[in-house]
């Protein structure tokens, strides 16, 4: 995967002074590592009976709705507030600093389905958590979370302890 | 392309009283539509040398990376400002009521290459347009605009007139 590394673009101080950000934007625009990537990403499930990939807004819409294609599984996005038109359950959940939520269509999970989630990092975990409950409350069982990296020094499996994790490269 | 529409689900007053939503999230659950949806939205640009599809936040990340990925070119994604960690370019537009804008990575796009432009609607064309000039700006070719759903009445056509359009249905 140290190809997969080269094409990740640190980017100095964004968002914020002393966060050094992991820019996937090179990786997406390379077909031929995307698709090595991508494969990568659900090697580990297929053959599992996953019936949907989630993905969280935005960048996790790019890898879930590949990884779902290539799975041959439907899509399910887990937006913001306010993003999903049709009625939704919504998960609230602490950040570092402030809070977050997410919302995804009530008719999106059924009981019993096979979640297999995925972004494109694992940061603190927050999210990804968040994710997780979000699609348990709608019946589903979450089989993985994957990540194209891991941020290590952020301690995101922690958070994520109940769920199994599968991450390509890690920092 | 009347099994598409089927599954294009009419959410009423979102986001605001008066406005009939089309939500495209079944059409992304369904894999099996899904395909073919994306396969009629590229068959036009099949062996007309596009260099890389381009997507705007956030429903044309899904079609987008997926029109790149079975063009086997990559995926550049047009963000909201603030959001693209690199340098940009900035494109500022005028909306019905306010303005927006859309910014690229400066390095996304080279002198010559040629762009197709995904989005899941075509609506007053304000975004669409904008996209587009952001990707001249750059130096990239705009070969077409490629959505999977027209609002007729929203004329965004005549705004996107200088650009070639295709979409697979209208309303």
């Amino acid at each position: 995967m140290e190809k997969l590394k080269a094409k990740i673009r640190d980017v100095n101080d964004f968002p914020s002074p002393g966060i050094v950000f992991k820019d996937i934007t090179p990786l997406v625009q390379d077909p031929i590592l995307l698709r090595e990537c991508v494969a990568a990403l659900i090697q580990p499930y297929k053959g599992k009976a996953i019936t949907a990939v989630a993905g969280m807004e935005a960048r996790g819409f790019i890898f879930g709705s590949l990884a779902a294609w290539e799975l041959g599984v439907g899509f399910i996005p887990l937006r913001k507030p306010g993003k999903l038109p049709y009625d939704v359950q919504r998960i609230d959940y602490d950040l570092e600093y402030g809070s977050a939520a997410l919302e995804a269509h009530i008719d999106a999970i059924k009981a019993g389905d096979k979640i297999l989630v995925i972004d494109d990092v694992l940061a603190t975990g927050g999210t990804a958590r968040a994710s997780c409950e979000l699609i348990q409350n709608l019946g589903g069982e979450v089989v993985a979370c994957a990540f194209v990296m891991e941020l290590g020094f952020l301690h995101g499996r922690d958070v994520l302890a109940p769920y199994p994790i599968h991450t390509l490269i890690s920092y």
